[in-house]
């Protein structure tokens, strides 16, 4: 499923500049350097990896201008010079990836309901639904069993795989990409408790807000983003999202979020731009979470974070007290013996 | 989607009172009394916000009789007097929400097994699949995928969103909400382990019980209960569970319990009524957790608790007992130190 | 839905020797000691409850050699001598269960594209979807709304329930069952940083691995696995997941496995035989996990573990370790006390 292309054209693709040998050579896939067989181009993401180069098979590598200057690379490799290796691999590996199979045209089982406006060319596998006043916009691609539904729009160029529901009202931009499983608008978790004679009645508080997510956002499978309860739940353009995430009613993701797999953002918190989550968290409710603040893997945020904020733990503190702690309570056998010798060593007070 | 109605409709909605300003007058929505518009009624949760009326839009206002009676209300608003506003608030914007967009009728793409009884008002959208021995009350609601399979029974009013899956056997009440993927019914996880020469085998103890989910409960999306080994899983009734969560086999979830995103209750576990389970949180299993008790966020409760209780941590323990270990535990640096300093100060002992 | 057998029947099937009794007698069911009716066959996995049978009305009983010299066992039960009573009761209740509904035959709502395989005895539900160049094999069950993606294989005797989706080129082995919304292959998480004017970019880097799941597997509802970056995810031999579980791109889970609801694995770590993994644990990404370790519920592993390994806590550590921990934080309240006695008690020192 994938193709070949010139080390030049990939360096127009990554842009970077060919600093050494042929730019019409030919390379069809983009592989790490210990495991590159001669069709490949491989990469060097530290100074350090350079001399690995030397026993590398790769026709082809890509590495910083300051690594091309190097000399363990060896001769008749071809050196394309970029400005960061990593981000180059990851475009390459895009430009050499061959077309990952997709539905095309529209299945005759698709059901599109009347007063739906989908653009000419989009793909609709059988098994999805697009309802009344929905709008699929140029490029999209519906797999099997996905569904937009009444007043919904998805942006030019959106895949939306299996089973995908966006209920109604809610936008999705242009470029994103939703995994298996994701569903985006469902009710946020909202009820006013009304003590009774029989006990507590939990009466639902209608959701009635929708979900904005804006531009090259992409969702992993399973994810559930609710629904505004007023308002919109926004997840912020440029957004990364894992598997299995919990994003509550009023949740205001900034830009470029990083969000992995099973960690969870409560109803109307505010994450600045650039936000990293990781596995497993948890953040409390109407927090502020400050720009670049980093949360590791399971955490739990009870408080506002500052912008660059980096915490541990649950309670979450910051990631030096939280380790300055760990090492600590690992100390305290030791340490309440030595408490134990004092107390022996102690002169015998009167009173006592 | 939304419509009109007068505060004196409005009144006999939530079960109150026009005390002051035209009955007639018609609102069209709720809305917090920052925001609200000429349009909208609003209400007040504590008597410290009646002031803030003073500013506000609203055409009308719900509260609490002892609030009504405040100088602060502006003339010209309509008084509403209610005798739990929050829960005003929910009956209200419950009768002024408009209708979402839903499955009328049965589609083409409905596929009915022989032998299914589903009533004539159930609406039965593209992709829904009823098996046979199943049973559709009157008013059920089938968004486009969700699966009844063979001998299970959905309650009248009850409404399954896309690619809700009811396994087979299992019972779900009356005006049941479940949002998209949720999953009622599939095996419980156990095994009895084998050892032999090759390793453990793991042989499947097959998962004959089902699921009996009561009257007026919401499930969140992509959750899962689990059906019973033997016998019945329970989620009692007017319980709401928040997305992601794993309810395991033969849980027995008493009434109105409040189960918050992405936690999880082990097998054969039995949960009291008005139990309050926070987010991430996971109840071992064959526990039995008391009345009202509330477990919170990323808890691990391991042990039984007592109506009441109110736990935090892992292990869980009592609230107070867990916020004193985390303050002395972030005072150990300083502890440390005082000990430290003893140690120095010390009259030598002769043996050492 | 169930059936009749007689011991002596059960006797074959699960390995064991009638001892006692008449090896005709034929029972429904296998229950549990002390909910035994006259129709079924019980089973005691201790020498202690052995006792218990005095009461128990079950037709037979599965106990071990050692046991079946007991005088508790009442006159008239038959005796089935097996190895390992649990095991036993595990086949016997597997060839006792009856038949769970399911599809038969090929749907008119199913879509096969051309170029694919498919055995002719595969039962295909309505609303499935098999990709071309997909391959299923004999005996595979796929209920409503399954799907399996261009150039996946799935092996005979494989049940795949509701809306389970098998994205293209993954591999699934013999015997498996996936519970409903099971997303195997899924793109793993992976993104390139790229700072820039706008703030940091991710640049997806293409998921062009694939993943294969062993024989004898079950996963289930609304797990995730996803696809390798590069090369594959392997689910080895016999393991069992159970529900909304999260397995990274590039993982490698040996056989045997137990990995309990809501747990997740990041990339690229290595798990050996026999590993058990708690409810809501995580273990970081590029670690291994050796033989039969075993991590209990909630642990947050961030070191690689040797076999046999049994840690408790976040960040995970010995589980005799992490109590004594617990233990000793509860009573640092005391601790503090004793400490600020010593201090009183100490003599002034010149200097303060």
């Amino acid at each position: 499923m994938s193709q070949q292309l010139s080390v030049g054209a990939l360096a127009d693709i990554v842009g970077g500049e060919v600093l050494r040998g042929d730019p019409m050579t030919r390379v069809g896939r983009v592989m790490p350097t210990d495991l590159a067989e001669s069709d490949a181009i491989t990469f060097v993401t530290k100074a350090a990896y350079v001399k690995a180069l030397g026993t590398c098979r790769a026709a082809a590598v890509m590495l910083s201008p300051a690594m091309a200057e190097s000399e363990s690379i060896p001769e008749g490799v071809v050196v394309l010079s970029v400005q960061r290796p990593y981000v180059a691999y990851a475009r390459a590996a895009q430009a050499l990836a061959g077309q990952v199979p997709a539905p095309k045209g529209r299945h005759a089982m698709a059901v599109v309901e009347e007063g739906a406006e989908v653009a000419d060319d989009v793909a609709l596998g059988p098994f999805t639904f697009i309802g009344k006043g929905a709008e699929v916009q140029a490029g999209a691609v519906l797999y099997p069993g996905a569904h937009v539904h009444a007043g919904a729009k998805v942006g030019p160029g959106t895949v939306l795989y299996d089973h995908v529901v966006i209920r109604h009202g809610c936008t999705v931009g242009a470029r994103c990409i939703m995994h298996p499983g994701v569903v985006i608008g469902a009710d946020g978790f909202g009820f006013a408790q009304n003590p009774g004679p029989d006990g507590v009645e939990h009466v639902k508080i209608p959701q009635i807000g929708d979900v904005t997510v804006e531009d090259d956002v992409e969702i992993g499978a399973n994810t559930c983003i609710d629904r505004g309860a007023l308002g919109t739940t926004v997840i912020g353009r440029g957004s990364k999202i894992d598997n299995l995430v919990q994003v509550g009613h009023n949740v205001q993701m900034g830009q470029s979020a990083i969000v992995v797999a099973q960690s969870g953002i409560a109803g109307s918190t505010t994450l600045g731009k650039e936000v990293i989550l990781g596995a497993q968290a948890g953040i409390s409710g109407h927090l502020n979470i400050g720009d670049n603040a980093l949360v590791h893997g399971q955490a739990g945020v009870m408080e506002d974070l500052k912008p660059g904020a980096v915490v541990v733990g649950a309670p979450a503190v910051d990631k030096r007290e939280f380790f300055k702690s760990v090492v600590r309570t690992r100390k305290l056998g030791d340490f309440f013996n030595r408490v134990k010798k004092l107390e022996r060593r102690m002169p015998a007070a009167e009173d006592e």
